[in-house]
């Protein structure tokens, strides 16, 4: 067995604080194949926590941060500054300094993100780090038919240039190929219109590149009908547009529960009917369910980077560690590393 | 009673020809409050259709135009060059000349917007035109309580400067109500966040002007979440970012419909389930039938101009005319001009 895979946790990030991260790796340290979890935060009131799980101690770890936790409304620049020990920031310095692999975070997105680019390296030939996010599609996407896709920059800025694209692209093909096990994932840029002369001058020399990175399995552009029907594995956009897609399809997926949840409370006889289309329907609802996933990855950093999402329960947290586990394991870092480097050879 | 409105309907437009444009006009014609409709195409074809139909010849003119109809994947640059007494440019003439007070169309949305611009003066103020589109909301909207809220541009242009993005907020707002009746539409940004200083440069300077815009009701940013839901009654965004996302609502539909038909087909069972649940999916259904729209307005010119889906059947066509005549009747360009004029005020 190779030495297992090291995940710093920072314990008090996420609305539940640190009883949830805590619950989470107790619980994946007794699963048949373990995570050793380093648990970031107030020794304390970890201990506490941990006393009331039951859990394999062999892979659990607290490191103690006395700079507290970031609340979700705190400016993240400020308490870095302010609050050198806070969590996050202690988390992520485990990994630079090489005592952990992968940093996990149910904290704030701007604050992980932050934190993340000040300790680790990006890879070379990434310009930018990107945030991608899975979500759901019509069509089932690699060997365990997944319903899931995956798309970038949800959000770590705001402008892309053409060569942000084509770096988002191979992080998100490296992603997604070791993540849900696509051989080779189709990657496809967003734009208004399939033809390779459709959108912004940006998207244009993006897609020229893309045609010419050797490993890459590029499928020109998708328009916005492509996004729920989940025509490619991995979908590229600038993190202003992709923020509003995935923000729209929360908001798509609440909409459909709460029809269905007034069908159910008008009339009596629908409860029926409910009963009976409730596969359709909870079909639709595990599709856009966060607690599922199993985080968004913060791509192009030489280590692996996992933001949880802040409602994330113990499984969510249990879900994310598995993950960035994964990514570690599959290297995803020499993958994209090995894949920049097929853009250089393209621009040559 | 007043003057009738005239309105000029390329009946040579559309995915189905001239059939479905006559007998849309040919229906009109015979309900309570017609309008004047100026059939404009072949002739022959159009007498053709029209003798297979009952109609009333008091509100039906038939204007021939000897350069046929332009395909739906013509060039409309080259066409309009090469063609130029095809039915939409002869169309959009007679609103030039003032023998016509709209114009409707079915075909080609490129063509029938550069039609427009070239015949067509925009109103004082305005830069670009913009195409706007209604689409399906949770919430309800204006006195009627339609389940539909507007969104512009989605997609007359790919960039819209500061300047652009509050011209299309007052387009938008004096559309929205002439047509749903509301008495003052709620606008907003679409953005990455709703805080005043999220999104781009461009958005940010909107947002600032729009605070000063009087007569306009303006809500600030809304993020993805808002569209769905429904928060606002008018959303405004760049081309590119509205062909996205409309798009997208129709691939959100298509996937809504076809989960709900393998549930149906799956197992026997389902009959009854779906039977049941039908009110709830054919709320999600209606929302996105395109068919039911009255067609999506192009907005910013001296004109009203109706660009109707080019799926558009009968009933479709007759909704885009009403639409039309209800947008002349409510003095649309003249709402716009004067909203400008608040912009004007707005930026001394």
């Amino acid at each position: 067995m190779s030495t297992p895979i090291r995940v710093a946790l920072d314990a008090m990030g996420g609305d539940h604080g640190c009883a949830v991260a805590v619950e989470g790796a107790a619980r994946l340290s007794t699963e048949d194949r373990p995570v050793r979890v380093l648990l970031v935060g107030d020794d304390r009131q970890i201990h506490e926590e941990l006393a009331k799980h039951r859990y394999d101690p062999t892979w659990i770890q607290v490191v103690a941060a006395e700079g507290g936790a970031m609340a979700m409304d705190e400016d993240p620049r400020r308490v870095l500054e302010q609050r050198p020990e806070c969590s996050i920031n202690v988390a992520a310095r485990l990994v630079k300094d090489g005592d952990a692999d992968a940093l996990v975070s149910a904290g704030q997105t701007g604050a992980t993100i932050l934190a993340a680019s000040r300790h680790l390296q990006r890879l070379p030939g990434v310009r930018r780090a990107a945030l991608a996010s899975v979500y759901p599609t019509e069509s089932r996407h690699g060997p365990r038919g997944d319903p899931f896709a995956l798309m970038l920059d949800v959000g770590a800025t705001l402008h892309a240039t053409a060569e942000d694209l084509v770096s988002f692209a191979v992080m998100g093909s490296a992603y997604a190929h070791i993540i849900s096990g696509t051989i080779s994932p189709k990657v496809a840029l967003l734009s208004n219109g399939s033809e390779p002369n459709k959108g912004t001058d940006e998207i244009k020399a993006a897609h020229q590149t893309l045609l010419n990175v050797s490993g890459l399995n590029f499928h020109g552009n998708v328009e916005g009908l492509d996004i729920p029907r989940g025509t490619v594995d991995v979908i590229v956009c600038g993190g202003f547009l992709g923020n509003v897609v995935l923000k729209m399809l929360e908001g798509v997926s609440e909409v459909v529960s709460d029809i269905a949840r007034d069908a159910y409370a008008r009339k009596f006889l629908y409860r029926l009917g409910l009963t009976m289309l409730s596969q359709g329907l909870r079909q639709l609802k595990t599709m856009t369910d966060w607690k599922q996933y199993g985080g968004a990855p913060l791509l192009g950093l030489d280590s692996v980077v996992i933001k949880a999402h802040g409602r994330s329960n113990p499984r969510a947290i249990r879900n994310a560690l598995k993950v960035a586990s994964k990514a570690v394991h599959g290297d995803l870092a020499g993958n994209i590393e090995r894949g920049m480097l097929a853009v250089t050879e393209a621009n040559r």
